[in-house]
């Protein structure tokens, strides 16, 4: 795993990301777009939601590590959104964390740094299984490579890779969680 | 010291304290309130440059035990501010967050749940010395035992009780680190 947060810094990180968001509504408000500060406010709460729906998943490591993905130096952004029902996944945590940062690690080292890369998880739950959609915008230096990974990590414990697909700029990874 | 809080748990409560500022910028606009919108703005921005030159202080474990002290339950509400330049405190981080949570601890005993206890932290940052001036307004429901308590705490590795004032229900405390 990566190094520890130390509470500090992840109040300094939130804090930052805060600031930005609270001087984008000052902007609007100066330029008197009061309808541009209502849909920046319902994108904060939506995002807050989606969070709040993160950890209830009680995925502790894997809820820490996706949140604090983008605070630290990386090739590629990476956002959420998390649908369906709650459930708990407190027992697939491990696994899912693991298979997910060694996923994303080997397409940090497929992305260019002149490039926007782009990375989108949906996490989908439903009665039987849990899906995760890895859907991927951005440099892809060597296929061979990441088609060899991913075969090479089918089935890891808990989880199993479903398909996927790659082009030249884009890639999208289905795996599943059966319960 | 109490214990770690993790990331996920951070992350939960200052989304929490987020979403009564969002709401409240929110509530405020849809009254047409702007003038009260600016200024929730800015005292939201006055707190994040408090946090952010507490954090410049370098005292880690100082800081974090102020930025988390109100989200866990307790009898007092805790505020702070620091004045002054920036400057280096981490060699006396571990003897300022002792003295002051064992302080704090004392005062949670004193504090009655009926009543509004609240207790105002001032650090001041000189050239010589750093000043911490602790202000009590809350139930006091054992004088002698605080008098004591700061008597036997007169000295304390770096940390020097210069004066304290105590009344039926409010109280102030200074301390001082000299380098």
């Amino acid at each position: 795993m990566e190094k520890q947060w130390r509470i500090v810094d992840v109040l300094r990180h939130s804090r930052h990301d805060w600031l930005n968001k609270i001087q984008l509504i000052k902007g609007n408000l100066a330029l008197n777009k009061i309808e541009r500060v209502y849909e920046i406010i319902d994108e904060i709460i939506r995002d807050m939601q989606q969070e709040t729906k993160l950890t209830n998943l009680k995925a502790v490591q894997f809820a820490e590590w996706m949140m604090t993905y983008n605070w630290k130096t990386r090739l590629i952004s990476l956002e959420y959104e998390v649908l369906g029902d709650e459930c708990d996944l407190s027992s697939y945590d491990a696994d899912l964390t693991a298979w997910s940062s060694k996923f994303l690690t080997l397409m940090e080292n497929q992305a260019d740094a002149h490039d926007e890369n782009h990375m989108s998880i949906s996490i989908e739950v439903l009665k039987e299984e849990v899906k995760l959609f890895f859907d991927y915008s951005g440099t892809i230096k060597d296929k061979n490579n990441i088609v060899q990974w991913l075969r090479e990590h089918q089935q890891q414990a808990a989880i199993h890779l479903e398909s996927f697909h790659i082009h030249n700029h884009e890639l999208t990874v289905l795996i599943k969680i059966l319960f």
